[in-house]
């Protein structure tokens, strides 16, 4: 059951923008070695032979805050993800993906990290809200704060705790899919572990494949 | 410091071999959608854009035994690693590194993740150790139980808690560096993060890499 359906019929047109730890920042998380080794505390490793740059992205475990009392596990899932083309309009000189749901995981940050795909390639889409802070206790999305980041193969997001977000958008259509290794916490009670919203008729995002490469 | 320094004159060589979840179980887990898509539960996902592989590799925080009582958090780390040439000779048919050291992390696993590799390129190779019963609590390798894995840049590796191994090895000469994204647990005590043990004249690893692609 959806926590809430939005009715947004003035349909809302949304630019994506290229991923980067700055812009991410309100929601979550990037792993992305090509900023972070420029910014973030590193040190030699493997006697000589790598990099570690430290502490990247957050890691947050609320469940011993769930109405439930069910103790989560710290899970790696695998998802496997094809573009949704049947919500994919192209134009000329652009993309267009409706996208009709938010959700989110109310006491968990999720990591998602793509696997085999070239590392300058534009890969996915993520898109994100604020929480509407008059809707408390429920934190619904607020409808007009929506914003979408374009990802290469080499960089993994994490959505923060509560945070709103869509179901992954693959937008790579040369590949049958992405696979993504997906950390979470989860307990099996479904509306603890995943909260929905949707939107009527949705939201327009506008992305740029023209150049595939970021 | 290390735990301590094996002699073995008699150079040991060891073949490489493809990575499996069910070759490499003894040693932790393996994240690679190609294997687990079909054997492991899943389900559809994301209104059938994806398909979500549960719970696929283990996930293990062991520091609540260990002796400093120094609680540890889960961190995202980035490891950027390039091919360690100088350990590395070319043969007609076949690559040999050497190995001279491994390491564990007695209390926690770890996981390696690679972005932004071609999914069906030999990336990176695994070495892994048993324990030697006899040396408890100290939990020393076994130096004749040597194995070697050759993994594609679409698989991930988890190193069980308190499993032997050498540090990350990229075969992949034709690039740089690989970025992999690092799960651990860590509490900042340097002999209960990482233990290490090392080898004279060291562990010959063959591995193959006359078609590039397995």
């Amino acid at each position: 059951m959806p926590l809430k359906t939005f009715d947004i019929s003035s349909v809302l047109t949304i630019e994506a923008t290229p991923l980067t730890p700055e812009a991410f920042a309100p929601y979550g998380g990037v792993i992305s070695a090509d900023d972070q080794i420029k910014h973030v505390k590193s040190s030699a490793a493997n006697y000589g032979t790598a990099v570690k740059i430290h502490k990247v992205a957050p890691i947050v475990n609320n469940f011993s805050k769930c109405p439930s009392g069910s103790e989560a596990t710290a899970n790696w899932n695998i998802f496997r993800c094809s573009a949704p083309k049947h919500l994919i309009e192209t134009n000329t000189k652009s993309k267009k993906y409706t996208a009709k749901v938010l959700e989110r995981h109310p006491f968990s940050t999720q990591t998602f990290i793509p696997m085999g795909q070239d590392l300058a390639k534009k890969s996915y889409l993520v898109i994100v809200a604020k929480t509407d802070a008059s809707t408390s206790p429920q934190n619904l999305p607020d409808p007009l704060s929506v914003a979408a980041f374009v990802c290469k193969g080499n960089q993994s997001i994490t959505y923060g705790a509560g945070i709103w977000h869509a179901p992954m958008v693959v937008i790579d259509e040369e590949v049958p899919h992405i696979d993504f290794a997906v950390f979470i916490h989860e307990n099996g009670v479904a509306e603890e572990d995943c909260q929905e919203c949707y939107f009527d008729p949705g939201y327009k995002i506008n992305y740029d494949l023209s150049t595939a490469k970021l």
